[in-house]
């Protein structure tokens, strides 16, 4: 055998062996494989060699190393209509055979009789109805329970999926990659913190101590012997807008160094977070550009609106992700 | 030289060398040598052993381990009155020059003329004014710099010592010993969780996001472009007694399988977190009974005051410490 036959034989499949070995082992190593190698991901990875550069100006010790991120279209879907209001229309339902009067009586009647027109006509006072009156009259160890039944049974009505199902791939890789690097994960979402805790530790690991949100005020009860925290119909606590960063500072006590966001709710938590600080700081907006895989909309929607924040971002700095061109992939695959 | 000679000049200090560096090695080895081995002590020991047993039915997650600390008269000292308070008397005294109308005015009168049975006299409403106009009007950053160099002037009337060293070194070595078991430690107490946050991951190695407490409304401002939260002078949550519980859950999100607490306060913190679970749990009560090296008080008092909960205590099994009896040390060394 010639030189030249064993350069075919045997030399070139040894090279690719390498050759494919090695990519593997890139691939390994990548944290963020759904992301694009766009500006976004270079800015997330170049943010955290940053903090985490020991004997550098810029190094941030572990225990300040506070990442916050929205939930709704942040890091699950938002579209059609915020999960929790799908939820809470389903309970309406759930609950109408107890509740005779609804059928004449608003915003429920609108809620049973599919009219959305009647429904948005309620207002913010026939939703607070709403929420108030599906999320509570039980204990806390029921809602959970509620909560964990409907997710399970529930499916999106585009995708077919379960709605922890229809989280963002690249996000969830992005949590685990601050993780990796000794952040701690926290959720601050203007959804309901009874809501989001029974699930987020599995689907995002971000465990229920870590997830901050609205609320509605709960009351002890000794019953039977039995300690109980019982659910009330008032509005606790809204975590949503210049409530942002109340609701970090009750919750964490400390600012974050890093906060991820989409709409303009989000818009005083990345404030809080980026400007004003003394170490490096990091803000990111997801703007959902990608109707195909998912949605796109930013100024004109009901449901996670993004119009201050985004005119803002470049000027303050905040990374702007465009999902159709950063984004591999959407979702987890099926 | 004989046998014998060999014995005592050899052999013997041998075995004593041996013997003194088993029993340092045991020393090293007791996470718990400020407590006695009595009950207490034991009872400690059997729950940890017990819930980190894998394999057994007791067994419980590490994430499940969640472990929630009293702070005033569990952790440090709370006679003779509540630290916090000193803090505010002291703040009135400091503020009275730029609000001259106190002199005239309860129950700030009361204070600057060091009359403590007006001051009892103003009664909670007295007592809210005088916590909610020394607490607020700064920016959370600003009342974090007020406690922290207050706390490094003020010094313990009896004690002579700063409050940040008048802890209990076996709660001191408790906390440490639950975290090396997989614990996470949790404060939970009727105090501000804004004048305890400053200081607590120095001194209990309990970071910010894990303490609970009481707390006055804040308010998101952007002022000249820079993000601050104000401290409003409204009350607006009470972690105290039935507030436990509430506080607990909307911090955590989960119930604790310990909780350490010394007065009625903590009774049902302590009730939520040890009754009606299905994994093992643990209640502990500190017994102030050493007026020798700190105090002696239960039902009479007016700051800590442990009544029902001692009553209580044997019904529901929980551990109940005899400061005196089961403490070989209270403070740590100077």
């Amino acid at each position: 055998m010639g030189v030249r036959a064993s350069i075919s034989r045997y030399l070139i499949p040894a090279i690719a062996g390498i050759l494919a070995c090695m990519a593997s082992a890139l691939a390994q190593t990548d944290p963020l494989p759904s992301w694009n190698d766009t500006a976004p991901k270079k800015a997330i990875v170049a943010f955290v060699d940053k903090v985490t550069a020991e004997n550098t100006p810029d190094f941030v010790p572990e225990s300040e190393r506070i990442a916050v991120f929205d939930n709704d279209g942040t890091l699950w879907v938002e579209h059609p209509m915020y999960t929790q209001l799908t939820f809470a229309l389903d309970r309406v339902k759930t609950l109408a055979p107890e509740n005779p009067e609804w059928k004449d009586q608003q915003p429920f009647k609108a809620v049973l009789e599919g009219d959305m027109q009647a429904l948005a006509a309620a207002g913010e006072k026939g939703l607070v109805d709403i929420i108030t009156t599906t999320h509570a009259g039980m204990t806390v160890d029921e809602f959970q329970t509620i909560v964990t039944d409907w997710l399970e049974k529930a499916r999106h009505p585009r995708f077919g999926r379960p709605y922890t199902e229809l989280v963002y791939q690249p996000m969830l890789e992005l949590l685990a990659y601050l993780r990796a690097n000794g952040f701690k994960t926290f959720i601050v979402s203007g959804g309901g913190v009874e809501f989001m805790r029974p699930w987020t530790e599995e689907v995002y690991g971000v465990p229920p101590e870590q997830v901050v949100g609205s609320s509605i005020k709960t009351e002890f009860i000794m019953r039977d012997g039995i300690p109980t925290l019982h659910r009330l119909p008032e509005v606790n606590f809204i975590d949503d807008k210049a409530g942002k960063p109340v609701g970090i500072n009750a919750a964490i006590g400390r600012r974050p160094i890093a906060a991820f966001g989409n709409s303009d709710g989000d818009l005083q938590m990345l404030q809080w977070t980026t400007l004003g600080g003394t170490s490096p700081r990091f803000g990111l907006i997801v703007h959902h550009t990608d109707a195909e895989r998912e949605y796109a909309y930013d100024r004109q929607t009901e449901f996670g609106r993004l119009d201050e924040a985004l005119d803002i971002a470049p000027i303050n700095g905040w990374t702007v992700v465009d999902m159709k061109a950063d984004w591999k992939a959407i979702f987890p695959a099926k």
